[in-house]
């Protein structure tokens, strides 16, 4: 099988092919005129890039839930006029959600609060005996929850250092597989450390080839790109409302319902049960739903699901084309400028030039990357990441080193020719004007070059300021 | 052991003490001015009386949540200002509800996503053949979870008729459990179907008494009344935000740390894993969080939470003894107008005059429940509710008959001697002003009397006015 990394996502191409799109502005988003003061004196709108983590909403996403917000009602059983309304608002989000997705007609949407309970509801209904196959290279929510089940026996594949040996490495683990029996691959669409795209539709095609089936972890993909289950012949796709710039505690597993109809409830409760009766033996007899409530038991979050639907919308309408085209071009002044610093390595599994979305991981010579991302913050209003970003095995391979997450500056920086403990990630998106990115760069440059100018200390497991003194 | 279920909560007495508190107004909420069409023309206030399946956010809960949005940011290892403000947020969140339900110094919160998720998370960490004890008049999310675990025997204890009855139950059946090993008994503060109040601190003594823990479900009874988890002496509380006028998908879990501590992870991911490494053996060694954070992987739902801490304080500071007496005198005048109607039956477990929450079931001789409630919303603009509340077994006893939803008004009305189907709830809490339950019950009145204005066909599983004719 032949894998082009690059066609993996259609719209990356016919983004680049158009370069009218590029002059978009970014979404408007909430806190972008945030003001937050500087160590040194001062104060500067903050960089919010660490959207990777998660993103600030939209503020079409925040307009919508204020509006909607006196109208809330509980849903379903409500006769009042607000619960209808209500229930018709969670109902139409699930079909916003199915179109944004691309869904299949018979595949169900189920909401959860988050792609690692989208992962973990998953897991809870896996076959007996289910082999799951995963690379190591994974976020914790998709590397973990599936050792879970003791029934469930999970293999972890090593770090590919090409699209094409991930998907060689996946062929050979499911054709050895003994017995032959049920499988599920699970693979994530962009990297939360490095923001490479895998190549997803190649390896849903292996799956499928040795009869497995496959999950995507759209978590860190949907934000940046469109994504087609359909299109992907991908089984299940989940993410999080709260990447995808609607963080009110909401997030989706989308894909086939077969085993999801057949196991048991996620949650056992009202929603989920559509009878409940005692038996003459003095227990209890339920039938449960069959629909996508038979995962949603409690009341759902009706607020959180409707500002995925309308985050969703606001995507779509946008035009991921020149979304995509526009983060391409942040990403690029990103790189250019890390590429200026020798003292810079980003990380990178499948070689700089692999196609990525706007998540960057690096580490600096010399510095401990908990004092470089505290000095960008204090000194700069630069808000990024460090540590492993819950992704330990990863970044080890990326390190090639035991990944430590001190957690406080007052480990020493690190020296020259020694390896890292941990890493600095930036991660940007729809709502990220350049100047943001710009200022980061400037910010790099200036850190390494001068230093840090002020001192940093540990403080309840944090690396800040030192109040007391001035480098 | 004696019970008094009038004294259970302090502050039901303390309230009727004094009557000055009873000159209280609503607390101000969204909604309050929404205005909804009627079928037989022009339009009114909605009067939201559904409080019991989910309440409308304080305004005070609102306006916290927009001044904070715009300053949100990923919690834990962000290094950026937002995100340590974020950070901060969210942990003085959990202290604030720590605060507010009176937790003891080693209690543990887990944010979780409702009650019925609580509730699921403790099943899921009760030790190997823990003996649960429920009585069958629990609402599906407390009655349900305990059984998905295939090592928990559970017993479903007979609805009682009297608070002595309960304690007297639970004690024979606890005394008489064999093996005589760890046991928990869940049990609800007020009911989600009757209101009725449950006699909390004397369960909690007799499960004490005979070695088995207790969690309290105090989904209905948190927003009514002050729960405190050391006077009560309960292990655990569970309740969740969006009926605590927090409408935006959190839960608490809050007690006892050790059991939460030694078991598996509820779901598996970041933020729960300390530290992950590949094994020699090729599988991959997990060192989980044993604090909270064990419970929560996943980007926590920061806006939730918050919204829940802001919820508690709003309902600290406007105090619970004047809440509870300004509910008690809209409890008095539901009470007193439904008792002028022969043809209205209360359901109740404990008799008319048991202590309650804002939250009455009934039904109508000669009327289908769904048929009622819908001509309350089309004809009178206010949200009821019908069905059989996610509490079967409790509505069948209450009944007198095996419930069932026929979900649609085609279902012809109950004659004259016949059981109901199902029933009608009213509830309402602290944004309820008393024109709401003056309307509703002078409605009630004007349906029983003249009967419906309009006929009503079933759309969708609902029942909706039939807008070719009137009746």
């Amino acid at each position: 099988m032949s894998v082009r990394p690059e066609t993996a996502l259609a719209t990356a191409d016919s983004a680049d092919a158009d370069p009218a799109c590029t002059a978009a502005a970014p979404l408007p988003v909430l806190g972008s005129d945030v003001r937050v003061p500087l160590v040194t004196g001062g104060e500067v709108t903050y960089a919010a890039l660490d959207y990777a983590a998660s993103a600030p909403a939209l503020q079409r996403v925040w307009d919508d839930v204020a509006a909607y917000a006196p109208y809330y009602g509980s849903v379903h059983r409500g006769a009042g006029y607000l619960s209808q309304l209500s229930t018709d608002l969670f109902e139409n989000s699930r079909q916003t959600v199915a179109e944004f997705l691309g869904c299949r007609a018979a595949d169900q949407v189920v909401f959860t609060r988050s792609t690692t309970d989208s992962l973990n509801l998953l897991a809870s209904v896996l076959p007996a005996h289910t082999r799951v196959f995963v690379f190591e290279t994974e976020h914790h929510a998709s590397l973990l929850p599936w050792e879970q089940r003791a029934d469930v026996e999970v293999t972890y594949l090593n770090a590919p250092r090409t699209p094409q040996q991930a998907v060689d490495t996946l062929e050979k683990a499911l054709a050895e597989r003994e017995p032959y029996g049920p499988a599920l691959v699970c693979v994530t669409g962009a990297s939360n450390v490095t923001g490479e795209l895998w190549p997803v539709r190649e390896l849903a095609a292996a799956a499928h080839a040795h009869g497995a089936r496959i999950v995507l972890d759209a978590a860190q993909l949907a934000p940046h790109h469109p994504v087609d289950i359909a299109e992907l012949d991908v089984d299940w796709v989940a993410f999080s409302g709260h990447k995808l710039y609607a963080p009110f505690g909401s997030g989706v597993l989308a894909g086939r319902a077969d085993w999801l109809q057949d196991a048991e409830p996620y949650l056992a409760g009202g929603g989920a049960s559509r009878k409940v009766a005692r038996r003459e033996d003095g227990g209890v007899q339920v039938e449960w739903h069959t629909t996508a409530a038979r995962h949603e038991a409690g009341s759902p979050n009706v607020i959180g699901v409707y500002s995925i639907a309308s985050a969703c919308k606001a995507l779509t309408e946008a035009g991921f084309d020149s979304l995509v085209a526009r983060e391409q071009e942040l990403i690029g002044k990103v790189r250019a400028g890390l590429a200026e610093v020798p003292e810079v390595k980003v990380l990178s599994l499948f070689g700089d030039d692999a196609p990525r979305v706007g998540v960057l991981s690096f580490v600096v010579e010399g510095w401990n990357s908990s004092h470089f991302a505290a000095a960008l913050s204090a000194e700069y209003g630069i808000g990024v990441r460090d540590g492993l970003f819950c992704a330990h095995p990863l970044v080890r391979t990326l390190l090639g080193s035991d990944p430590q997450d001190p957690g406080e500056c007052g480990a020493p920086d690190a020296r020259p020719g020694e390896r890292s403990l941990n890493a600095i990630r930036v991660s940007f998106g729809a709502g990220t004007p350049d100047e943001h990115v710009e200022r980061f760069v400037s910010a790099v440059k200036e850190l390494v070059r001068d230093g840090a100018k002020w001192s940093y200390r540990t403080e309840e497991g944090r690396c800040v300021p030192d109040r007391g003194a001035a480098a």
